[in-house]
């Protein structure tokens, strides 16, 4: 199906542009995707799309051009809008005039156990949703799993949270939950739980990681809380020499992830040059 | 020296609150920075005040009076703001009522080449000053000693890089160049210059760091020119098995830079245990 719309006030167009709000967003169980990059990854990662959008003076590009006729998306409803309209949908500078909306996905915590092998993060009243997408965009490139968000912790599918996360927004499992139900869920699993704090701890470094494991960061201004430090089975730190007295969350996260994958990526060859 | 002012539209007030604009910032030499820990790393770093910003209304920590009654502050011309003007001059949520504008500083290329050790880094094209800070921030953290911008690589004394630093600004030598000079330069001195690439490049944890070097990293969208990588002795990247292509830059800076730090730190160990 396809539709056109000129009006910057009709309605469905005013429907999309308030997914930048996490009340419509929560309401609806949608959000707004902008980009031929993130429309694509979106399409191959199978997510469930609700409406294309495109905007024919602006999608210029060959690659975009041949999504909006492409097989993936001839069950997709296609909106045709003008340039105008997408104008006060996009929210980056050089809009691509491909967009999309799409069903939101969440996980749950009994599906972090039914796998041998896994990295995920749990993160606690972390706020910056720029910070949530490069921690996904990171544990994309290393292949972990996925993502538990604690009590307050900023929407995943906020819009800074989805192009930060560079389209990890669709390979990673997000599972929202509270603390009750994960210390309920922690105490029935053996899935060690190694949170990382700014002083005290084990040095990060030299820690050897298991192959199943969630590693806890806590919010940018508090750290995790005593209530997740004590269930936590190993509390590590990123050593530091210098006058600040922590890291931005997401290079935490990313140092510390490159640290288990690098000894996993070690693993792996040593039992290849083993056999 | 201590003023009074009432008036959001003082012309003292006007020209710090322009301060946001880099056009104000490289005309006047001077930036502005927020915030109690901010100011007190400026102090403790010796940094060049011009004025201390107060607001008897907002400022209410303990820590943060004592600031303004320090010794260190005797010979800072101070302005007490009302509320109503610290307001217009703060950019975040919840001021603290206590800034400063400060004189930047530059450091030369020949700099550099003055002590036998240190991390430097180097930042082609970067766009996003939040990055930037973070990158200064991560570099304080495992003891770097500064950062080269080139060409149009955004500017360090941007408020957002200031904050994201959490006064790694002051630790670090920051120097502006353009890269013909760097170029000479680097011709000229025995700095190993290591370029991070998104692929190819050899994998940035199979390489022994030496102990002075300058890892270049390029901009968010395109990475390092043809010029820069033709100059690297060394092009390395960071392997990753997911769908996304790249990893958020300050993310890819630190954990590039605490494989260096780890490494450091080894070998001081084995250093130590050799004695």
């Amino acid at each position: 199906m396809k539709k056109i719309i000129t009006s910057t006030s009709n309605e469905e167009i005013k429907r999309i542009r308030k997914l930048k709000n996490k009340k419509e967003r929560d309401g609806s169980g949608l959000f707004f995707i902008e980009g031929i990059h993130h429309v694509i990854e979106a399409l191959d990662q199978g997510a469930e799309f609700e409406n294309l959008i495109f905007c024919p003076e602006i999608l210029r590009s060959e690659i975009g051009l041949k999504v909006v006729k492409s097989e993936k998306t001839q069950n997709i409803d296609v909106i045709q809008v003008s340039e105008a309209v997408f104008q006060t949908l996009a929210s980056k500078e050089g809009p691509q005039g491909l967009a999309a909306t799409i069903h939101q996905k969440y996980y749950l915590l009994e599906d972090i156990g039914k796998e041998d092998r896994g990295i995920w993060i749990l993160l606690e009243g972390v706020q910056d949703p720029g910070n949530l997408g490069s921690i996904l965009r990171c544990m994309d490139a290393v292949g972990g799993r996925g993502i538990v968000l604690l009590n307050d912790t900023t929407d995943a599918y906020h819009p800074t949270s989805v192009r930060a996360s560079m389209g990890a927004i669709f390979t990673q499992s997000i599972i929202r939950t509270n603390i009750d139900d994960f210390i309920i869920w922690k105490k029935k699993n053996n899935f060690l739980l190694i949170g990382a704090i700014c002083r005290e701890g084990i040095d990060y470094n030299k820690i050897q990681y298991p192959s199943k494991m969630i590693l806890a960061l806590g919010s940018e201004q508090k750290g995790l809380s005593q209530q997740v430090m004590a269930i936590c089975d190993i509390l590590i730190n990123i050593p530091m020499i210098g006058h600040v007295d922590s890291l931005n969350l997401s290079n935490s996260a990313s140092i510390i992830l490159y640290e288990i994958f690098n000894q996993q990526r070690m693993n792996i060859n040593i039992e290849k040059g083993s056999l």
